[in-house]
């Protein structure tokens, strides 16, 4: 097989929108979570978000990245999640992959992506945060803290598991979700949906003796 | 469809096995990378991650997520990227899946999961990291800094892309990777490892008129 090697030399070179497609594609496979908020003021806000990480099981920790937020750009998602200190997670399925990229366009203060994608605001559990009423698998949290990255001026916005929404038949014996049976899909880069099949559930793994 | 609701009380309740699982699967699909580096004393150390996430294209960087590190369990890879500044992911693809997750058995300090595995340390561009052999997609990066998450007493890792290794045919047009085609797998919970297959990849999202 023949290989390309891309050097940090070549990275500089490259046009703009192509080191982003390359270099959003690079860490692999990524989650696809609609991050539901909203304002103080009752506005409702959706947003995909590929960068959904697992922090932790106790206590029950998930990070996301957030793009810097400037006087210029207001990021209207940690806006809301400073505000309120709540935010949701809906996994994006084949039903509504569409609905959920068209949610990344950039709308004005004020202009809820619910109603511009057709995605439902779904208020569930007493919860402050809106949830997605057509996803399957619905995560409500609290925010805890947010660590910012003078590297790139992003941040790391941290929140603490409430309450998980799932289907009844989707979860296995020994706790792990059965995310492909609820249908919960995976993107690459900025813009691919792929389904998944399972290859095989592997043992605890341990140390050869 | 029947839900099952899962409140914060509930997870308190539950056993640890059963909790972690559940926890680590809730996030939705991760990225299978191996990490490889090598000590300053010479030894090497491979182990699997799911936890690397993009954080920006432009300076290029990847975060990790790094359990804690104590004077009970040093964490080998993290005190490695400390010591030497350097480190590599690999991507897991369909053929090392099983060797890849026994990088994760928790083996003695100065035993190399290399050799434990049979996965082969190689090393390119002369870069000082090992990357795995067997890999198609290879990335070599340099330390940039690490960020102390008081909440669980993690680290998130931070690196900066200095090398990429790929086959040649896996590149759109765009920039983008076809990770598909590479072979990159993804990973769920535990131990859940998925081909996937792409559903589409859809345009730049524009607001509605």
């Amino acid at each position: 097989m023949s290989h390309k090697i891309i050097r940090s030399e070549n990275l500089n070179d490259m046009p703009k929108r192509y080191r982003t497609q390359l270099i959003n594609s690079l860490s692999g496979f990524k989650s696809a979570n609609l991050l539901g908020t909203i304002s103080e003021a009752g506005a409702e806000n959706l947003a995909i978000f590929s960068s959904a990480v697992h922090l932790g099981a106790n206590p029950s920790l998930i990070g996301l990245i957030s793009r810097p937020f400037t006087a210029e750009v207001v990021r209207h998602s940690l806006r809301n999640i400073r505000e309120t200190g709540y935010f949701t997670l809906s996994h994006v399925h084949e039903g509504i992959y569409q609905e959920a990229h068209h949610s990344s366009a950039r709308y004005a203060d004020g202009v809820s992506e619910f109603e511009q994608t057709g995605l439902t605001a779904e208020y569930l559990e007493g919860f402050k945060a809106p949830f997605v009423k057509e996803a399957r698998l619905k995560i409500g949290l609290e925010f805890k803290e947010e660590k910012f990255i003078e590297l790139n001026n992003t941040y790391l916005v941290i929140g603490e598991v409430q309450v998980i929404v799932l289907p009844e038949d989707c979860l296995f014996e020994d706790g792990m979700i059965d995310l492909e049976k609820a249908g919960t899909i995976t993107v690459s880069g900025l813009d691919s949906y792929h389904r998944t099949e399972r290859i095989e559930r592997l043992p605890y793994a341990k140390p050869k003796q």
